[in-house]
């Protein structure tokens, strides 16, 4: 895909050689023919090639470049070209080179000379750029589905482990308690987040088709037109841009980067809740793997590899980035290669999300180890501090206080709910039994009452403001 | 900054000592310290962390958790230390760690224990999470203003040079003759797109102060009030996304990135025009440097280093992308890191920005020497074929005399335009004496009528519309 | 691979299920199953593989953990298995998840129950760690081959090339004179301390087999042995160590990356001496591709691939090493991906090198347009600041003359050796006629007398160098 | 620092101008002199500049080129600009450009015109390329002598913490039990790869000096005696590749990167052990830090931070690579930013390598919650099946009855050790009352007899091992 150009291009001596080989004494090495064929992975390509082509051909007819009748037989050609395709018939040769010059072939073999205008007025540099464009913008759609779907199961889960308690960690030390629910939401909101700049992603996708080969076309073209069937909000408003710039596709490979750091920050997760340490959830068979040796394991390699992946898409999104660093306008051949990092890309997303909106909803929770380990932390050190301030002890004082309660605890490995009251009374006379209401997990957690907070109101109203942006997200 | 947080944190036992330290036995390690101290580089956050700090008192003032007359104190406190940080008298102590602890320390010396009033209802994570968004959204729009001085001198440049034609390339290969303005344009429309990316970030830009440590705190906060003084369209509604995102900073990180890219390509080719070889343009001795052996040098030290850079914009998006990966929530310290990348990117893109909007303003163009160029490269070929296409020729047969004459030519290095009659009519009988005005080379370029395309009233088209857009970006 | 390991694992109920799958209650989800399953990809460890199964079955015989015969059933079905795969009609299915299973499925079918036991004192943990490190070595084996290939491709051209002179550019700036043999030789050094790294990178490749699934296994191996028949010069120590490391395939990928940028540098300048503006050198149809609509053009593709291809190897290194960051010992599913980067990295690496062979090898250069380009550079300004000091004027003087000198010439757009005797004498008294040898470019280059440097003296003794290096490379 | 060259530069028209500038009109912007100045981080380099400078001047005398006296007092002046740094007495104009600059004109202040002779026969561009190689020579040593100071460190801990017993983890689930002792010595035995890399990294560092700026100088330069002095192996024999190369600067970054990376795994197990969860180890005071409104917390800041700036050394190694891909020979302003990228790793290498070592030291592991965790997460099932098998079951079976038994205990949360003899008959017959020798956790590491294993006897010898390296990387 790539090597610039051509109006009308039709073959020189044959349907076998190049199209644009006239002028060549010396067929390619066949080295130099394995180096720079992108058929063997632009055939993805295809659909997308032939809606171009669909909507260039009846653009040239309404400009009268074309007459109505070789648009309809070039529309029907191309109608048939991608029966072919989609039924498997369709015989991809690797001397073709790229997927435009494949199907152009094609429907000059079907159709006769007629064939070879589809090409008119355009050129392999705009075509593939407007292919690459509509490649991305069902990778995003797609994306953005399946994000949808993934939050829609996060929803799920925080709706019905509501009550559920577990420690919030920060520096992975027990910090404060926390709902479950609240845990999981952070993780929609993450995600919210990701699934619109999936959709701001649109802003950066213009229409290049009508660039040619970077200067523009001698045909009047209508490229509103074609814009409009393709359904794109802009045209390119520069040929040389529009064949050179591949901006767009940086922009998705770094916001699927990012959106699959989310997903690895919740594989860790799993990860780490499904070890003996944690024991928070396990994984059901369906979603772990076994060892033949050890009867006793079930490893969670499917949060593993997703957490793993994460690092692919940042080698991705470094390498396009890269290859156009210090790249000279117009168009080089060195564009050929981001088909290879936004194709994996694609696939790996999308497999990763769906991937990960399963394990979500399959994960089982262990609402008693959790409360247990929230317990256990002394992560109600803090509210025990605040009560004594509220007492009337300077916050320097109440802080010190806890801090010899919790080391007294600490030492006998007895949780905070333990303490005597008698215990308390000889740490400082402001303590008195209210101090069992403080303590109380369900206590602490409902005191965090700032919006945002994990108090179960709080809780609440981010799950209903969860459930509008699914509503707006799925109205989109 | 960054270990975690503290409702109303007061020293335990001295100003001299950490605030969290009451508990500690043992000092930290120098070397710990020295790893761990942030204040080394984030002192640079004090006007953001002095902005968030007086919208947090007058908030907490409003629902009552401050008196009026503690929210005066501190709110001239806070106006104090500004104005000390302002003047330089401002002692930052490196034993402060960070410039949340620097700053809450100075102003309870100057008022006492009011003055740890400030901290009341918030965390260092929720803090320093606000500061990054604050000095974000100012590293943004500082660069969406410098990007708009550079599309202005572009534009201004390709208005100037309106009709001078160069050769387009396309794999470094001379392809097409196109106007200058035509090329500059492209580098127009691409910071279009890199502005648009900067205005669309704020998208991701949620005000997170109020989340605490990562559970929320025990007050009823107005966290709206907060944001809408500070300017943020959305309050971050999860206090664990809160803390531990950081996916505002990445795509940043990442914008910043593409458009350094755009730069480094608009800087190899200032660095090829300006070489003997091509000879396009010279840069002023104000944007060269010499050597002292070599006295004809004059090399364009600004544009390599452009060029160079952007390479840096790459590793700083891959680092903290790498950091993110699998990090589990909340706060972890890996993301006091983030700032180290943030911080030289800022830098680096005003200054790579500024560099190339003099630069551009700077060089100087040689009409002749690149109208030559255009000449000399057999760039009309295609519009000769298509010549002969229009007289009835099959476009097979056009294109191989066209290569014919393109070959008999090159043999005797004469331009496109030394054909004579006789060779001419020897090759083909359709050609007659309007071939010289097919590769006149203005009437190649005038042929472009596409939009977008290189002819002069598709270029005048471009430079309306870019006027348009750098009406509507300076309204924004 | 790697779902940790199993000594003489053997199916639970059938050959159809996982060998590991007896506890299991459901099957795997046909997601979970494409995620997790290598087999896809990892089906070219085969050789390797079963390399390692032969060396492991006769130490298992050597140490009487089997018996010679059922060592010599093992070791048939193994012979069986490579002649099936050779041949085409092993049947890989993909439920066997990856390639050491599919091969011990295969083993067990074949020759019942004693099939089996090839496993015996193994798990998949260090037999993929032991099958990675053969492939890498394989791998570094191929480059070595090629790169001298290259290497001796360059040598054979700055022979040939002797005396050709050019420009030697500094910030693509003509600087001095130089041969085109030293310019060539540049690469020849760059790529022997390639090709170093190539053979230094088995320093780090330590052989994993036996250390089981991470704590080593039951049977008292005989692990040098194993290293012996399979060519490794040391054991790996530590089992954790031998089966969650991988450092050798992140020194590979790196020690590939940075022979990938020596060849982007290569071709980046074969693209800018093939542009017009150039015009050093041409590369023959065999390694270009044209236009359908421009006949003058010849794209240099294979170059622009070779250089776009280099930014594929940093991103590859890098997501290997942001996969490896932070993760705890020992095996983890995430080390599956390594082998994604891995293999592309040794096909695109070979394919490069081989395709740099054959254009230096192909390239011709053009050495009037060469010369004509070293003459017109002021390029002998530096010898002529020095021909005056040596008469005795202070170098500040020598340069500021010289200075005046070339603004003169350059301003009537005269070469150097195009002075006049009296507009000599009229800058400096110290001038004569000996001044045109000084600026004669054989007697500028000639002068550059230091080793290392372009004088053909110098360059002589390079090239000798050079064939001792590709001697003793041969012969190691 | 880099742009080109000099032989015997001196001052145009007084000290304060630029050395190469007297053929400027116009002195340069502002802007450009912030952007070009390496001088505010290149000062570093000052020390391997004077050192070259040293020797460089005893080869000229040597070869006649300076006279004995000239030498002598060019000598005294480089020990003077030493003397002048060390104390802080040496004053940095930033208008100096870079550090070359600077010190050249120091001793050009203090000689006269005799200091500018120390430029004789070499130009900026090999100057700073022997800058680099002298810095990252010095960089690997003292990364070495870290590296093997924490390898001593965990050598220590390995032997004195010998018989503490931990589940091994894969998939970070329990999988097999194992010597505390083992699971350090890993990170020793991977850290010795790290160090060999190091090691073997001066294979690359060639000598630069007498390069010129790209095509040697005029003089007979001795290089061998300078790179004899300077403790080179060898010349850099060809002057291009000697200004124009960087590899040796990747190699480093990528030999860092790697090293990162293993510090990164074990920080991260760091985090891990000091968790709640895990509870293995705790970390004194000195290397955690607190929080004020949380008593209970000790975060593990330093390992975290570690952990996280493993990220910076992959963005470092990123953006060199990507600097240097399809740079055209010879020097370009564009290897100034490798100073960048290598200063600041050297920095992070060193301080992350300290603070693991302290790390190391410091850690207090909890036997008893160690091998609590071992004994319950039924890490011998293994060795049960391996057992039923020696007593005659086909591992099918033995593998079927074993899950079995651990399902039972499971869903009892009861250790392996807990089955009685009843409940095991049951079962099997063939299990007897050796059955609880066979699940004692030290019979099951005993049995772990394979080299590498970790059996008390294959772990001693892992230590002599290790001892032995210590000596050898010690005397090296």
């Amino acid at each position: 895909m790539g090597t610039d150009g051509g109006t009308s291009r039709s073959p020189g001596t044959g349907l076998s050689g190049k199209l644009w080989g006239g002028r060549f004494a010396a067929d390619q090495a066949p080295l130099f023919e394995r180096l720079n064929a992108s058929l063997p992975f632009d055939y993805v390509l295809a659909p997308y090639d032939l809606a171009g082509s669909r909507a260039h051909v009846r653009m040239l007819v309404s400009i009268g470049v074309l007459s109505g009748e070789e648009g309809g037989r070039l529309l029907s050609g191309l109608d048939q070209v991608a029966a072919e395709i989609e039924s498997g018939t369709f015989v991809w040769d690797l001397s073709d080179e790229d997927v435009h010059m494949a199907i152009e072939k094609r429907l000059i073999v079907m159709l006769g000379p007629v064939g070879g205008k589809v090409h008119t007025g355009r050129s392999r540099n705009d075509q593939v750029a407007l292919d690459l464009q509509l490649y991305l913008r069902d990778a995003v759609d797609g994306h953005q589905e399946r994000v949808i779907g993934l939050m829609r199961s996060l929803h799920h889960k925080a709706s019905s482990e509501g009550s559920v308690v577990m420690p919030g960690f920060t520096h992975m030390q027990r910090a404060q308690p926390v709902l479950l629910a609240h845990h999981l939401l952070a993780y929609f909101f993450m995600l919210e987040r990701d699934r619109r700049r999936l959709v701001r992603w649109r802003d950066s996708s213009w229409m290049p088709l009508g660039a040619g080969a970077l200067a523009g076309v001698n045909y009047p073209l209508d490229r509103e037109k074609v814009a409009v069937e393709l359904g794109f909000d802009q045209v390119a408003p520069n040929a040389m841009d529009a064949v050179a710039s591949r901006d767009a596709a940086l922009e998705y490979l770094s916001t699927a980067a990012i959106c699959s750091l989310t997903l690895s920050r919740l594989a860790e997760e799993m990860v780490l809740w499904c070890s003996q340490e944690f024991a928070f959830a396990t994984l059901p068979d369906e979603w772990t793997s076994g060892s033949s040796i050890m009867p006793q394991k079930k490893n969670p390699d499917g949060a593993e590899l997703v957490r793993a992946k994460a690092a692919g898409f940042l080698g991705r999104l470094v390498s396009l980035g890269s290859l156009l660093r210090g790249l000279p306008l117009a168009y080089n051949k060195d564009l050929q290669e981001d088909k290879v990092y936004v194709f994996s890309t694609r696939e790996e997303l999308d497999l990763c999300l769906e991937a990960m909106t399963a394990m979500v909803t399959a994960v089982r929770f262990d609402p008693d180890k959790m409360r247990q380990a929230a317990e256990g932390g002394y992560a109600q050190a803090t509210d025990v501090a605040d009560y004594l301030v509220t007492r009337g002890l300077p916050f320097r004082d109440a802080h010190r206080v806890t801090g010899q309660l919790v080391a007294l605890l600490a030492a006998q490995k007895r949780p905070m709910a333990a303490a005597t009251l008698d215990e308390l009374e000889r740490l400082s006379p402001l303590f008195d039994s209210s101090y069992y209401q403080v303590v109380d997990l369900d206590g602490v957690i409902a005191a965090k009452v700032s919006p945002g907070g994990t108090s179960p109101r709080s809780v609440a109203a981010q799950l209903d403001l969860a459930t509008k942006m699914l509503v707006e997200a799925d109205n989109v």
